[in-house]
């Protein structure tokens, strides 16, 4: 039977990008790699003497997958092609279960009632390491050993930017003492890997994803939450949601849902995702106790992360870190404990009078992350949820203990990374950093913006943008998105797309001030674009094509228009790149 | 006659902002002063024993003008009261003139085909200083007098915030070197001023605006930029543009028209301004030799600073620093020159092949300025227009010459400020602000953005509010706004709300971080007013109150979700918020 209801008829954003070509980029250490890139071809230039000169081609980074590519059917039902099963059968160190260990997923499995529900070609026999074997990229990377996922990676980071001939210039950078090398090779990946500055998250049971990596020496990332909640949308919406997300450039999507069915919504989303998918497992565990906190158990969340594991989850938040002492460092302060996860784990603590359960058996989640090769990604239950509690007692208290589980997690050959805030004003954003990197080891930073004040409900995608660009200067590996919604209400396709956008641009202003050698090309050709007139160009080197061209045509939608030397800012007679350009080609012509 | 055609019922945003009452605080050195603000009452907090707590109002700088008390009946064909006019007088310092001064004035005032768009109540004998006297606030400020505008802006830079009784708590901010007392004097601003690191924008012709200060010891400000251009808008338009940017935040204006009726233009929003109005004259000049910049010349700029300064322009950016010896410089550059003053002064060095006029007549300049109060802000003609321009030599060649400027405005008794980039890296803006104060001796630095990357046209908002929240922590005292609309066309009514909204948050994040007294204190209401669950106040609280509201009500919109402890984004079981006020109250409960 085929799924029906809510997930028929499943609408998929699909097609090239505007002015884009998907290329694939071969590897040369793993020949069967094809790494994908999007290439932005540019109409040519016309200088003062009216010669044609060619200019090149921008590559960019391109997280949108298959589904750009127009050469690529798209069928959620089936899911996206299986691009590193190969790779992880050939190394010969994991073998197929005989059913799903987790009872839960066994329960839902069964239940004829949620047919409907499912997703087609579901995996009832998931992948799990052999018996003695460590699967994890960082213990791959410890032995010595380059997988075709750390390949692929090194040619991504670099979006060929050893090929550019004209215009290369590379922009000087303040990068904190981060490390980056003119190219990223191979051996660079694994030995950052191996050190724990960097993840590849890469789930054994997420063949789909295209592998990316997540640390300080790489181009910065951004994460776009996705998820339905009790009041609102459907697993339809939430499929859409991860692939329209991934379409502008989330690197990484977080399914939060919670609300009914989340255990059928996920698998769907982790088929259809072609970059790696985070969750929170207690929230589901909540679920799984109809939201009564004290009812938690480590039983039930231990069965909740081997049934996501098997999924395919890349990476779970784990808040192991609010210890039961840390909370009566939260009784003074204005808001409370804002990470919901936080909150649930210190209702528990709170009730039984003891200590975390997330913390007692942070060694037990560790053993079962590295079987499947999740990731994890520990939380900060205490980030400061307003501006007078930021970088306070009970944050950094927490930031202790989260080094802590860090050293632990490494030991156990997982693959790690830091959450950190939340709402911080300016002046107090590089102390974060500066602990962060002291207390954890270097490992992965991980921030939600952070918000740069309270008080602009409605803007919070630009208060959290300011920060999440200074700190991703500084140094956090990867930006967690906030849409405009936040604080008011969930947000919809639309504010989606702003908040990946938003959070694009803070990532590249990062990547930029870091003075990262691919980076600089990309406002080079766009700014050579700008001041000659050529329009088209602008719009497809535009973070958003769409939004630029439309703003452009409100005013002037006539297709002379997309050559004419002005806009209707200035209008004709008051351009100044038009009189700028006008003068130089004079000057140049009377020096002649 | 009454103004018809273009000015009949004209639309005008007024009445009180949502939750504000709109109070006056009386001065104490002056007694007929009364200091416009917004206060914002707050309901009561309902503790976890059921008491009911009141929480103090927060009370807010408020630029909007009487247009928001609702006992003020607008009406734009009459203009504004003339708040400062007895103040003015009263100092016995200028007198009226008998006509216009500017040839062009006098002639447009007699072509009776304007009539129809003229403002009615014309002043046709402007004011202007009286032989021998020096009637500029910096002159005062020197001859230590303390003006009725010095005492406005001190009580309006306080905000009432030595009436703070709970929760005033102020946030250790960085402010490298500015100097924020607790409580700002009289004799502070006076000081300030009469340094020359601080300028009140005061024309003698403009007493219907508010004072107001900007300078780096002072609440960092924002300017909006509006204006017809040849393709588009009306009067109508831009006076309603104006009133609704000051509505949301402005804390001056630019007129930047280009189009056809300036002058016309001109008068109505000056009238109808309570900020200061600043203008480029340069471009009206260029309207009046046709567009054709090699016919500009001292004679008709002379008479435009003039025809501009009857009309009671506030402060005019002249792009005097533009050598003819720095053009060589831009040849190489990627964008030119992107300052449309910068480009029209350019133009005429070259084809005249000689030295700007605007430099050869600088004093001059300062001289007609000086008789009317009106501000200098040097314009910076070689700002850059993309990151591969930035902190260039040509930039900085420029800055050395502004400084020199800066030292021969402040001879004449002019107030000065000096205008900065554009578009800057984020590694790149520090050097900005340390050079600006090195090089013009702490004159008022005043910026645009910077934009911290070039590939995000539709979203320059974000990329130039990052920037600007950095620079304004640095120690820019003067923001000027990008719209969405930057690079690709002239912005509209939502656009220049959303730009202006913008602005506020980055200045507001740059007030907390330099640790600005009254900053604290409103982002403290809001994360209070949002732990308790007090939407409505949290609604009042925002900077745009309206999209707020919009946004929360798009999911819940019933009255009852308005008291609700929970909203959309996460549900009512998977709310932090309310599980962690449950919590507390909880443990509060148990430790009694």
């Amino acid at each position: 039977m085929r799924a029906k209801d809510q997930t028929e008829n499943l609408p998929i954003s699909t097609g090239a990008l505007p002015g884009s070509t998907k290329i694939y980029v071969p590897g040369k250490q793993f020949k069967d790699i094809r790494v994908a890139m999007r290439r932005i071809d540019l109409s040519p230039t016309i200088d003062e003497k009216g010669n044609t000169i060619q200019n090149e081609s921008v590559v960019v980074y391109d997280t949108s997958g298959p589904y750009s590519d127009p050469n690529y059917t798209a069928d959620p039902h089936k899911g996206l092609p299986k691009l590193r099963a190969k790779w992880i059968e050939e190394r010969q160190d994991t073998y197929r279960l005989e059913a799903l260990s987790s009872e839960y997923g066994r329960e839902r499995r069964a239940d004829k009632s949620l047919d409907h529900l499912r997703f087609e070609h579901i995996e009832d026999h998931p992948l799990v390491a052999a018996p003695g074997k460590r699967v994890t990229q960082l213990a791959y990377a410890r032995r010595g050993i380059i997988t075709p996922e750390m390949e692929y990676v090194a040619i991504r980071e670099n979006q060929l930017c050893d090929e550019i001939k004209e215009y290369y210039k590379k922009e000087k950078g303040e990068s904190f003492d981060a490390h980056l090398p003119e190219l990223i090779t191979p051996e660079f990946v694994r030995d950052e890997i191996a050190a724990g500055r960097a993840i590849l998250p890469a789930n054994i049971n997420h063949p789909e994803s295209e592998p990316m990596i997540i640390g300080r020496n790489f181009l910065v990332k951004i994460n776009a939450n996705l998820g339905n909640s009790p009041i609102s949308s459907s697993i339809q919406e939430e499929v859409e949601k991860a692939v329209w997300a991934t379409r502008w450039g989330a690197d990484t999507i977080m399914d939060l849902s919670t609300g009914r069915n989340i255990h059928e919504t996920r698998e769907w989303i982790v088929r259809n995702s072609p970059v790696p998918v985070g969750t929170v497992p207690l929230y589901q565990a909540l679920e799984k106790v109809k939201g009564d906190a004290s009812k938690l158990s480590w039983e039930i969340y231990r069965d909740t992360l081997i049934e996501q594991a098997e999924q395919g989850v890349d990476y779970f938040t784990i808040h192991a870190g609010l210890r039961w002492q840390h909370i009566p460092l939260t009784m003074n302060r204005l808001t409370g404990i804002v990470s919901r996860g936080g909150a649930i784990m210190a209702s528990w603590c709170t009730t039984h009078k003891r200590e975390s359960f997330l913390y007692e058996h942070f060694e037990d989640i560790c053993e079962i992350l590295a079987r499947y090769d999740v990731a994890v990604s520990i939380g900060d239950g205490l980030r400061p949820g307003c501006i007078a509690d930021s970088n306070d007692e009970a944050q950094f208290a927490e930031l202790r203990t989260l080094g802590e589980l860090a050293r632990i997690a490494d030991k156990h050959d997982v693959q790690v990374i830091i959450e950190g805030p939340g709402h911080v004003p300016m002046q107090k954003i590089r102390e974060n950093m500066d602990l962060q990197l002291d207390l954890c080891n270097e490992a992965p930073f991980y921030t939600l913006g952070p918000l740069v004040t309270d008080i602009a409900p409605g803007y919070d995608h630009i208060t959290s943008a300011i920060g999440a660009a200074m700190i991703g200067w500084f140094g956090t590996s990867m930006l967690c998105y906030v849409t405009r919604k936040e604080h008011l209400g969930l947000p919809n396709r639309d504010d989606v797309k702003e908040g990946v956008i938003t959070y694009k641009l803070a990532a590249h202003a990062a990547d930029l001030a870091k003075g990262h050698p691919a980076a600089y090309f990309r406002d080079y050709a766009m700014s050579k674009a700008r001041y000659e007139f050529r329009w088209r160009d602008q719009f497809h080197l535009a973070l958003d094509s769409e939004t630029a061209l439309k703003f452009h045509d409100e005013t002037l939608p006539a297709e002379g228009h997309k050559t004419a030397h002005f806009c209707s800012m200035c209008g004709e007679h008051f351009c100044s790149m038009r009189a700028s350009k006008n003068l130089h080609d004079r000057i140049k012509g009377e020096e002649e």
